[in-house]
């Protein structure tokens, strides 16, 4: 056996005792892990200097070592987090649904975890703490597989977590840290269907893009966002620009930001000119088609170009938006079908026909009409810390808090029943 | 392009189409559907005639010749089941949970359907209609890739469905046969990532492995059982003995039928000298662990030798049943999770403490206490028809009824709120 199928037998091992473990036992873990990171943050933080020391030498972007970096505030907000996820309501054990047949059995459609879900992601040392006691308070075990550039960060803070694991009576091995760092154990990881229910990549286009194409191991696809917002001929302008500017400068980094404007050609140029100026506070640049450059007139500056095919469709990630004019609401649905992410997708509208249609015809984890695509966010819906939002449609879509990291089984109970 | 890749395009094309019908619509294509298979059937039986004797020729195996036969009987009874597909709920549409925000978003969570399913089966005309309307009535557009040996007789049945559709006023392309059988086109389709959604194999262990270690394209896992009934100490010996005999005999060829005996030491020699007389009725052997094979004593006759390591964990699909002794409900639970394959386990016991702990413990898509595992099917637990049992924990598990074919979506409506 290879030491990641060793880890991995032993992962499914604590797997089967923290599916059975009661609510007390977990939320003390959860307990002892928030202490132990507080108590013992000077071997975290030390091993994370080794990281950065590292990283810099080795001329890493600023921006990354930024995300890299711990400091004393950041370890106290990540304590903090993990308070608020030992308040959520424990899914584990829930009945979802309860059946009696004529024939006199009683079936419960009972909640229960994935079992062990391996997490790829960067070098983000928080996402170790945060991944860890998501899948912990959902009853699954975790195989984390961090970004190299993070390995004595994350290294550090997995034994810590370890320690107040066996403090609380768990089993080491529910939270673990893949040892190799090369791609070949990211590979390896991928491909260990025996052990891993589940893999949810954490990062950046390629890094989830590699892993859907590679791996065999059941994905679930997060984060790559290209919204849309679409401001009809109906549209409350002031509205619409308001949602526009919010949705895309608001942290255009993120997955749930505006890419593109759709904007009918009937209300292009007010709306526009409404608009720009209120992103040009945050010195957005545009990439417009010829109706709305045309639109802005005058108001077009050496910020605003003409867009190539390739602005439509693209994650800018930036103070940049690109802006189409359609001819009405079908013609922006299947501008966002060809464009799209299945992420989220906004209509700004005061007709609650044109808003229906929109709805019913976009797919995508979250639709609105009149609000910003801002709001995919498990704590924005209510459904509390979230590992990531999904852009698939099967098993779950949108935020995934804790309920999505479960699975369930029908408990069928008789008095001799026969078929 | 290749014609997959077309076909697989028209297929994503006819599925916008379908998530936005009606439910009228819907039915009026499946009582098309029924309609048309009735009056043509003289079509499709000429084909099925056909597959039938070129498979004579090929030397094809008596019980699989059985299983691709048509004929007028069996064509009615096709008929009759898409009637009881028709009067099922519609499940697209459905609120699953509306959610109010306190910044005054309303969220509504709304069951949509998956899209593009793909079934890959092996020479089953009968499921290339089943998985066909089961699919349609749950929205979702279907690419099937059935078994070369019944391509005439799928080709004329889809020719079937699809005029159909057409005449209802839907796509043809809801329903499409891949056209080409070679091994090469099951490959291409398990890759289909861009346009299929989610692929469901319906088949033996070999084409289920196959398409779970091949595919690219989202795979749910149907139907491989090796379940367990456990008779523990404190069992009612009849009780245990009738549901042994039902889970053993009434099909055996199916995946939820038991295929080993797992039997407490105490009451080992007691409970044979019960069950195998009942078995024997249907000639079944045993295949005994050393215990278990005392405790029958004088009852042991040539139908009845001794297990190999291999007997257990295996799928008889036939009058055969391993026994195995063990000291208590642990070790039962151990033997389950090292020898099942996740699908269906039943306790027998009096004792309601031992039960929980082997409900609670046991991991499976069902788990029973004093029934029969051959309970564990969509019509028995109420869900109406089913596509499959799933013994995966992503997104389905246990038998897969029409919900199970959805994802949902949230729509949010708002009045212009930002974050």
């Amino acid at each position: 056996m290879t030491a990641l199928e060793i880890q991995g037998e032993a992962a499914v091992k604590a797997s089967r005792a923290l599916a059975i473990a009661s609510t007390e036992t977990k939320d003390a873990a959860l307990k002892a892990i928030a202490e132990a990171i507080s108590a013992n943050r000077s071997k975290w933080l030390e091993a994370n200097a080794i990281d950065i020391k590292n990283a810099k030498e080795n001329g890493m972007r600023e921006s990354l070592i930024d995300r890299l970096l711990l400091n004393d505030k950041r370890v106290d907000d990540i304590v903090k987090s993990i308070g608020e996820i030992i308040a959520l309501k424990d899914p584990i054990g829930e009945v979802i649904e309860t059946i009696t047949r004529p024939n006199g059995l009683h079936i419960e459609k009972r909640r229960v975890p994935l079992g062990v879900i391996g997490i790829i992601y960067e070098a983000r040392p928080n996402v170790t703490v945060d991944a860890a006691v998501l899948t912990l308070k959902s009853g699954n075990a975790t195989i984390l597989r961090g970004g190299k550039e993070a390995f004595n960060s994350n290294r550090a803070v997995v034994e810590i977590m370890q320690e107040a694991l066996a403090s609380a009576g768990l089993p080491r091995e529910c939270i673990s840290l893949v040892q190799d760092t090369s791609r070949d154990s990211a590979t390896e990881l991928m491909n260990l269907t025996e052990y891993v229910d589940v893999l949810i990549p954490r990062g950046g286009k390629g890094l989830i893009k590699s892993v859907v194409e590679n791996a065999k191991v059941p994905v679930i696809r997060t984060g790559d966002g290209v919204c849309h917002v679409y401001i009809d001929k109906d549209a409350d302008l002031e509205m619409g620009a308001k949602i526009l500017f919010n949705a895309k400068t608001s942290r255009p980094s993120v997955c749930n930001a505006a890419e593109c404007a759709i904007v009918h050609k009937d209300v292009a140029a007010d709306f526009m000119k409404i608009a720009y100026p209120m992103l040009k506070e945050k010195d957005v640049a545009l990439r417009c088609d010829e109706e709305s450059l045309s639109g802005l007139g005058s108001l077009a500056d050496d910020k605003v170009t003409e867009a190539t095919p390739e602005d439509y469709g693209f994650e800018f990630g930036d103070f940049i938006l690109a802006v189409k004019t359609v001819s009405g609401v079908d013609e922006a649905i299947d501008f966002i079908t060809e464009h799209g992410t299945q992420h989220s997708e906004a209509i700004v509208t005061e007709n609650a026909e044109t808003a229906a249609k929109f709805l019913n015809a976009v797919d995508a984890a979250a639709v609105y009409w009149n609000a910003s695509t801002r709001f995919t966010d498990g704590g924005e819906f209510g459904l509390g810390a979230e590992i990531g939002i999904a852009t698939q449609k099967m098993h779950a879509r949108g935020p995934m808090g804790l309920k999505e990291l479960t699975s369930y089984k029908y408990v069928v109970t008789g008095k001799g029943q026969v078929r």
